[in-house]
C-alpha cells in the first residue's frame, strides 16, 4: 500500500487506530480452544468485527513464534486473511528485526515478499546496511525504532552526544539512507512530550505510536503533539482491545473499546479540520 | 549448558569454532533438493561431519523465516537433532530479538523453553526491560549486540558521549542488569582493534565473534585481543564453511575448511598454555 492510499483510508474511516494482534493462546476465550486453530479463529473474528473502524493491523511476531511452526501457520493464515478480505487495511509485522545485509535481505523477503505485509518494525542498532535491504521494496514501509514506550528506553535511547539524544540521531541519520522515503518511525505514546521534537525532525513521515491503553499513553496529547497535516500517525492498542471480553461476545466487547478510541479520533480529526 | 561445561568442551575439543547454519535453500547442493526437507538434510549432514571440531552451532533465524512455517519446521528439526545427538554442542539462536517486557517474555519462551536453545542473540536498543525476560532463565545465555561486524555499525555504535561510545555504554550498563551473569556479547571480528578495550570491560564474559571468513576478520588477531584465561571467545564462521563444496562430497569440503580453522585454534590455544 502506498502512503497516499493510507492517508485516504484514514480520511474515509475517520480513524488512525491500529489493532495489535498480540494473540496469546492462554488468554483467548475458552470456547475457541476447541477450534482447529484457536489463534487464527480469534484473530479472524476480531478482524471481521473491527475492520471498518481500524486503519491498520499490527501482528506481533513473538506471540506466534512462541508456538513454533504451528504459531507461524497462524500468522500466515492471519495475514493472508487480511490481504484477501480487507486489502484496504495497512498491515504491520511487529518483528523488531535487523541484521547484517544478507541476513536482513532474508527478513525482508520473509515479511514483504512471502507474507506480503505492508510494513515491518526494525531496530536501528546495526545501522544503515542492516535497514537498506528493507528500504528497497517499493510501496513497502520500514518502521524504525526511535523512542520506545517501555521504561528501558531510558537506558540507551537517551544516550547523549552534545544536545543530541540517540533516538534523535537515529532519525536524523536515517533520513540520508537510500530509500528513506519508505521510512516510518516508532515513538511511544508514553513519550508524548518528545513527540513535538520528533515531528519537527520528520515533518512528513508517519509515526507508529504504541503505548495507548495498557501502557498508559494519552490519545489526545499524542494527537496534538504528533499529528501533521496529513494526520501522519498510527496509534496502536493491543491488549486493551483484544482482551476486552472473554465470553461468546468477546469481539463485541473489543469492538466497543476500539469504537471508543475511534470516536475520540474522529473528534480530534474534526477539530483539526475545523481549524484549517 | 552452563559456562563451566562450555569451557570444558573448548578444552576437550581444542576448538572455539562456532558453525553458522545460515542455510539458504538456493545455495545448497543440487542432489539434496529432492529430499523431503533439503535444508534439514543439509544441516544434519554438516553437523554429523563437523561435530567433533566445532564447539557451538549458531542458527540464523532469518534464513528459516524466509521460508515461512516450512522453514520454521526445518529450524525445529535442526535444533532437536542437535540436542538429541550432540548435547555437548552449545547452541545459539541468532535472532537479534528484543521488545517490551511481555513480548520479550514470548521470545524467551520460544527460543529457551520450547526450542531449548542454550542462547540467543538480542539487540540492546530498547534497554533493560527488553532483555531481562531472557536473563531470568537459568543456564541460558543472552548474547547482547555490542560492536557488530558490518559497516553500518559506524552509524550508531560509535555515537559518543564524552569518551564513551554507545557500544561501550551497552556493556557497562548491562553489567548492572538483574541476571547479568547470563550475558555474553557480540563483537565483530572485523573490529579486533576494539576487542582489547571490550575485554577489559568484561574480563569474564564470553564474546561471540562473527565475521571471520566471508566478512574478512582475522583469527589470530581476534584471539590475541579477545581471549581471556578461560578462552572466553566463540568465533563464528558461516558461509565460508557451509558453502565450501557443492557436490556429493560437500560436507567433506566443509570439514576441511572448519578443520583448518580448528587447527589454527588448537595452535593458538597451545601457545597460550605454553605461556602459562
Amino acid at each position: 500500500m502506498d502512503k497516499a492510499e493510507l492517508i485516504k483510508q484514514i480520511n474515509i474511516k475517520k480513524s488512525f487506530l491500529c489493532l495489535g494482534l498480540d494473540t496469546d493462546l492462554e488468554k483467548i476465550p475458552q470456547h475457541l480452544k476447541n477450534e482447529n486453530d484457536p489463534v487464527f479463529s480469534f484473530n479472524k473474528k476480531l478482524i471481521d468485527e473491527l475492520n471498518k473502524i481500524i486503519i491498520a493491523i499490527k501482528i506481533n511476531t513473538a506471540f506466534y513464534e512462541s508456538r513454533g511452526s504451528e504459531g507461524w501457520v497462524s500468522l500466515e493464515k492471519t495475514i493472508k486473511y487480511i490481504n484477501s478480505n480487507y486489502p484496504e487495511i495497512f498491515t504491520i509485522a511487529d518483528a523488531k528485526r535487523g541484521d547484517i545485509g544478507n541476513t536482513s535481505d532474508n527478513y525482508a523477503r520473509a515479511f514483504f515478499k512471502n507474507l506480503n505485509f505492508d510494513s515491518i518494525t526494525v531496530s536501528p542498532y546495526m545501522g544503515n546496511d542492516s535497514i537498506e535491504p528493507f528500504l528497497k521494496y517499493k510501496d513497502k514501509h520500514t518502521i524504525l525504532l526511535s523512542l520506545t514506550s517501555n521504561t528501558g528506553s531510558d537506558d540507551f535511547q537517551f544516550f547523549k552526544s552534545g544536545n543530541n539524544n540517540l533516538f534523535e540521531e537515529v532519525i536524523v541519520k536515517s533520513k540520508n539512507w537510500q530509500g528513506s522515503e519508505n521510512l516510518m518511525y516508532v515513538v511511544g505514546a508514553t513519550k508524548s512530550n518528545y513527540l513535538k521534537k520528533i515531528r519537527k525532525l520528520v515533518p512528513d513521515s508517519f509515526l507508529l505510536i504504541p503505548g495507548v491503553g495498557a501502557q498508559g499513553g494519552n490519545l489526545k496529547d499524542t494527537f496534538i503533539n504528533g499529528a501533521n497535516e496529513e494526520v501522519g500517525i498510527l496509534i496502536n492498542s493491543s491488549r486493551s482491545i483484544i482482551y476486552a471480553g472473554n465470553g461468546l461476545d468477546f469481539s463485541k466487547k473489543s469492538y466497543l473499546v476500539a469504537k471508543s478510541y475511534q470516536s475520540e479520533m474522529e473528534k480530534l480529526l474534526n477539530s483539526k479540520y475545523d481549524k484549517l
